[in-house]
């Protein structure tokens, strides 16, 4: 039976009759053209008019089905160098690292005619596209759920937690966590709060580029992360990420402090008023950071639980109050506001602000700067706003304080519990105040 | 009668005894403890109870009162060189630049026993404060309101791009704005708006440090400010403000493009997916963007309504859909989604957009990652949503598109008209996109 996945209808017969399999180099005439390249692989979800060719120059063109259409092949396929993953007797001298796939573009493969991209293949698949990592780690792979990362809630994060715990218990020596790159930063800091006192790294990676496409980031990404999974001195929770355009480093920012700082580009991740804990250089764990949480031997504590009734408020001119007061009336319990500057926002606010702060809810104070730290001493507003009892969060990133609060208030059985528990630095939320004005965009 | 301003009560009569005036070298001898210094004055608003010193190290420090203090005249007030204001006939040759101060950092006193800063001195005193800008310009100044920029409304702007046009028409060859750096950026988007045909340049400055720290950047960048107003080849409404730590430069940032990027440094301020357009380096305005509107003739043409009721709404996970819900049941008119990387938002948010749409909201798109631009073609969620009717808004910075959809729907008469709007590029809003990988955090 030839190989010709994810191709149906008149044109699979086409492609039969001529002889042809995915890989083969084919030439395809059709209304006097000619296209020369690679058949590809189409998604079972894929439409069935289109085949697709990958052209000599790397470019993966669809060409649309005509009855008239003629197909020969000109060569056979080149199978791709595939080496199998390693049996865990083959290679027990190397540290034991489980992968966990989320979803994402990292586990996701191109739909070539509709320029989609959709979350398919699975963990276990990226040992086969990337080889290497078998000469890393002994590598474990699992998915745990399959969902681009926007539709990623604290339930899920809860979900990650319990299974890091599962692999640590059973002997993983690092944990890779693969993830779509849009709501990773959210998901790291989620876990730097959740897994306490832990023994080993855990690395969240993601992609930026599907990795079918030339310039993917998922193989050298995937490669520092089990890299510093298996190899890398603290246990804390990072995202390892591009630091550059080039592939040589990748860097390993901290949970609670990495943000998505662009849309596309490669190195989109930054640490925010820090600077990335380490990088993965030439198959090595370089650290930056002095401080760090060391390996060790303790017992993994899960604290696992979110409450979701937490709201990020960005503050702008033309803000309407009433929005504060209908979260108080929808039952919330937080309220992280992204304010101006030094932690501002119009005396509009300071009404609903007030009956928020009676009725019980924490509301901390953030600033959509992202780079430097609240400070709420030197204007009068901010002065105004700690009588009112608004609380500021230094240099904490609006997205990192908002699953902090959700964590604090998950885990809390009063709010003078969780209130103390956001001003304390419990996973390097909150940086060293020398930093400021050297790090940022 | 001598000059102790601010100082009232005991502390008064002691320093009316001691025969000292405001500005004097004095010894203070308090418990044992000797201090000297220059007499400070205090503000109005200052509490009745301490002497401010400014020792020789250029520091000021606060003395509590005590009944058993001693102060000794130990010199004169050294006054300070005073430039008063040229008076028009005397510099005729000089471009005529309008300065209008709407209140902010730039234009206030610190109070040195509170730490606080008070929006207090009037734009006039700049010109005694900064005498250099005498020699650049024929400087005029008005003050408009004296308002922390938390409190700036649309109502504000209107004001604003109405007293720049008074100002255009009675013949200022450039204009100057003095603004809170906290929504400078909102403000400066919205006269980029506002400012149809326009002849001549409109410059917004602020400054992080007051007038009276010895790191303010007060002067420096009211200098460059005044410099782009008179001698600027281009009529766009821009942001000046320090480029690096130093003092040798002012970038000028297209009003649309930049964002406050930093709660304190004084290089706070970023044109983001852009360069800055120009800077003013030893005096001189040197062109960075080469493609910008010129200094013309024309009719300036004022467009200064906006609709206030536009929502700038940050997506996080745990983001509550039904808040979409409350903002159509409020009356709004139109929604900027801060979404997550290319433009995505949680599935569980399609109900209510789909509803605010058909309700006649205008719903844009644009990412919290800030750098880079939305592409809602890549995954199947972003096309989900252009299907709904969400509107994709390219590279425009979040607060840039708020302020835009409030113009639009201010100075349309149809959704379709607004949406229109929305899609054209009116003030470099929208930018090339070569320049998406290079220019980043």
């Amino acid at each position: 039976m030839p190989n010709l996945q994810g191709y149906r209808g008149p044109l699979r017969e086409l492609l039969e009759r001529s002889g042809v399999d995915v890989g083969d180099l084919i030439r395809v005439e059709k209304g006097g053209r000619i296209y020369e390249g690679y058949l590809m692989p189409r998604l079972e979800t894929a439409d069935e008019w289109h085949l697709v060719l990958k052209l000599r120059s790397g470019y993966n063109i669809g060409v649309a089905y005509e009855p008239s259409m003629r197909v020969t092949r000109l060569g056979a396929a080149v199978k791709p160098e595939f080496r199998p993953p390693p049996l865990p007797e083959q290679r027990s001298g190397l540290p034991k690292v489980s992968i966990i796939s989320t979803g994402g573009t990292i586990a996701s493969r191109v739909d070539y005619i509709t320029g989609g991209v959709h979350a398919a293949i699975s963990s276990r698949d990226l040992l086969s596209i990337v080889p290497e990592l078998a000469d890393i780690a002994l590598v474990e792979a699992d998915i745990l759920y399959s969902l681009f990362s926007e539709n990623i809630e604290a339930q899920h994060w809860s979900g990650m937690a319990r299974k890091v715990a599962e692999k640590i218990k059973s002997g993983a020596e690092g944990v890779v966590i693969t993830h779509g790159t849009d709501t990773m930063g959210y998901s790291a800091a989620a876990l730097s709060f959740a897994l306490r006192n832990l023994p080993v790294p855990v690395i969240f990676v993601g992609s930026q580029r599907s990795s079918d496409r030339p310039s993917s980031d998922a193989a050298t990404n995937l490669i520092g992360a089990v890299t510093a999974a298996a190899y890398a001195p603290f246990a804390e929770v990072v995202v390892a990420m591009h630091e550059t355009t080039s592939d040589t480093s990748i860097a390993l920012h901290r949970g609670t402090k990495v943000r998505k700082c662009h849309t596309s580009s490669r190195y989109a991740f930054r640490s925010v008023n820090a600077r990335p804990i380490a990088r993965v250089v030439k198959g090595r764990v370089e650290m930056i950071a002095e401080d760090y949480r060391p390996r060790g031997d303790g017992e993994l504590e899960l604290q696992d639980r979110f409450d979701e009734r937490v709201a990020l408020i960005k503050f702008h001119p033309g803000f309407n109050p009433s929005l504060i007061e209908w979260l108080v009336d929808e039952g919330y319990r937080g309220i992280i506001l992204e304010g101006t500057g030094l932690g501002h926002v119009s005396s509009k606010c300071y009404g609903p602000l007030r009956r928020a702060v009676k009725e019980g809810l924490i509301v901390g104070m953030t600033s959509q700067c992202l780079w430097g730290r609240v400070n709420m001493n030197v204007y009068t507003t901010g002065r105004e706003l700690q009588q009112i009892g608004v609380e500021p969060l230094g240099d904490m990133l609006p997205e990192t304080a908002l699953v902090k609060l959700m964590w604090a208030l998950g885990v809390s059985s009063s709010r003078e519990e969780a209130l103390e528990l956001m001003r304390r630095n419990i996973a390097g939320e909150y940086s060293d105040r020398t930093l400021y004005e050297e790090v940022r965009p």
